[in-house]
């Protein structure tokens, strides 16, 4: 593997899935995979679950983890051919230049500004990162994508299904904010391309996602009639692909005990930070079917197979 | 012992103080303790001490150590059933949650808001940390103590008293801003728990503590007659308890070489950062009586005492 | 080498080269060096290259580095026998004392405010750390110097040079911001000092460098006439000595290829982050004269050589 930035990077999403969950049943025994290596992790926004789960993954492998906070230093020029005059005093040709000189895996987190659909879907932070380094580039969230939270997702899903083929419905959830499409985008594209799950997308008229992610999945503008007979509920909200970064106040569409009664007693799932009550009630998360902390926790393992996965390239 | 939040914690603080000067005279042979484990150090509130004496404690019993700042991410809510539509995008049970899956040790820092005492003394986030958290939970300054800087105040005055059963006087001193009770709440109760020492405080009318952390201490008004016979001298600001929060001018309360010269030639103390010339003069910080530096290295040997009883509980 | 501030700690130059490219080709075998040892990186400014490139030093020298940023922190104060009511909370003597008992080097970025010349030529913060700390003090820039950017220049220059002594031409360049003396007062007072080349700097009437940074170096206001037969071309903005912080709109200052035709097909070099096509044209720093990245990446081996010579003390 080369870069890990959408699906298509990974070849073999099940190799994946083995090597994160022998990680997580051999923790302590892999320091040498890293050994004399270096993973910087650079944050352009903030971050709870990736910036631990990344840092612990590469530790756990032996890496000496470096953690940035873009937030606070000069900002990146990403344009070619620009007079760099105004306020960004770097350009990513030298940034990426440099920090691939200092590391052996770059890792890089960079949210759209929802107001340019054109400009957020050429996702072109992490592209320009992924044309200019001379290490491999691991997304921690592009704009349009979230793949190591999709790859744990697939890893919870591969520790609790009971039939070879489960259904798995993704649900539009309300929410007080203007969200990205990038986890529902990324969900999409890993479980129609993993192919062991029906994937059906549920959201209201208005909010369905780019094509490009959807191909392969019933997208449906019912919940209730998706909902139903689904082993898996996984909740998001995001805002509209059309127009672009439109919201909704759809509150019919949080996810309660009595929607999760339609399932064949689905598990819920959520990729967190979630919004109690308003996403999701207190009654669905409290329960033993959730697997929220299940996800967080394989946000770890899919990091780590990851991880290494770009150095036996 | 399952959490380190205040002196009940401690069940045997004599233990604890001897461990800290283990560790603090052999410094590299201890790495073995935190091997495989993580310790996370979650700050709300800014620190400079406690910050890398917490690190430094955790690698030299070699911890994985990670630590984060809050400030710059989203707001957590800590109340239970509350329909998060508003600025805080995580609850604590969530974050909690997660964090544990991170990690063995879970370190928190939190300061009061200083406006609602009811809700300040309920320390209501070191306490839903505690709570939601599957691993023990240390307070790096929580709203109402500061227990691992009274535990490097323990270690100190046990290697500097040269009688059996010091006198030690915490007195209250003059300060520019208003600030919490957190060090002086926490000094009181672990000197009445060691119970190896005489304890006064001295502190101007109105300014007295909260009743539950002077029990078995004297307190007095009269800052010259508490100093008199004095082994240790322990200056540190606080706002009033009742009305909570307000603050007096009372630079009288100074602590100089004249008012020392009123104790046994007691050594001088203090928690830092201090403000000099305002608390403490220059002459008595600068003079060989002045343990502020002892104190603040002694800050690294309580946080690996506390470390390793928290992994053999 | 007790400390690294300047030039003038440096007491064998061609040593410290000698010692950093002997860590570049044998990264992996050094770690004994800094074992049980704490390096502390102390940032009151952004930084990208000095942060990333030290902590790879620290760590591949074995030692554990902890980076605070103490911009979101208190502020220090750095006046001796100041009553402290203000918003001053610390003095730099107990954070220095502080400090120096967490860690076995102390190094410290600070910038100057560019507006009263006489405070930032004491460079007081970091010479108030060096006067306080009790372990080695190094600088990541201070107001008026960039020590371990200038051993980094000297690394790469030693690197590529074809002659026993290389013209080199250290040229003032457009900016659109105010910058610092730093950098070139650090490269010119360590070209001469090092002494293995010939120093030209070139820059617009009324830009002159500090005359105690300068000695030994060729001064010209004529861009053109500087540049003819240069080995290597050193291009940096800096605003003016006197009157202190002026700038100018000299965009004729511009270097790109013509310019770089005058030289004996000399190799472009820049400290970063650069302002393409305002400091330099694409054309010129896309070239494979361009020596930049190189110049980033000796930043580690620069940083390396120098935490051992502080060391073997």
């Amino acid at each position: 593997m080369n870069n890990f930035l959408s699906v298509k990077d990974a070849t073999d999403i099940n190799h994946l899935i083995e090597r994160a969950r022998y990680f997580k049943t051999h923790p302590h025994e892999n320091a040498y995979i890293g050994q004399h290596k270096t993973l910087i992790n650079l944050f352009f926004n903030p971050s709870l679950r990736t910036r631990l789960s990344t840092e612990k993954a590469g530790t756990t492998l032996g890496f000496q983890v470096i953690t940035m906070d873009m937030a606070g230093g000069w900002k990146l020029e990403f344009e070619d051919g620009v007079v760099m005059n105004l306020d960004r005093a770097e350009h990513v040709k030298e940034a990426a230049g440099v920090l691939s000189q200092y590391c052996d895996i770059l890792a890089v987190r960079s949210f759209p500004g929802l107001e340019d659909r054109n400009a957020d879907y050429e996702d072109r932070i992490i592209h320009a990162f992924r044309k200019y380094a001379t290490v491999p580039v691991v997304s921690l969230e592009s704009a349009t994508r979230h793949p190591l939270q999709s790859l744990a997702d697939c890893i919870t899903i591969a520790e609790h299904r009971k039939t070879e083929r489960p259904k798995v419905v993704l649900t539009w959830a309300p929410h007080p904010r203007q969200l990205p499409q990038a986890v529902p985008n990324s969900f999409a594209e890993w479980m129609t391309g993993w192919d062991e799950v029906d994937l059906v997308i549920a959201n209201p008229e208005g909010f369905d996602l780019a094509p490009e992610f959807t191909a392969g999945a019933e997208v449906l503008h019912d919940q209730a009639e998706a909902l139903r007979g689904a082993d898996f509920v996984y909740a998001k909200n995001w805002s509209a692909y059309e127009p672009y970064g439109a919201t909704t106040d759809r509150t019919d569409w949080l996810v309660d005990t009595d929607k999760m009664a339609l399932t064949n007693d689905a598990y819920f799932m959520h990729c967190l930070p979630v919004r109690r009550n308003v996403v999701v009630s207190d009654g669905v998360l409290d329960s033993p079917r959730s697997l929220v902390l299940q996800q967080a926790n394989n946000r770890t393992w899919s990091a780590a197979a990851v991880l290494e996965a770009l150095l036996v390239r």
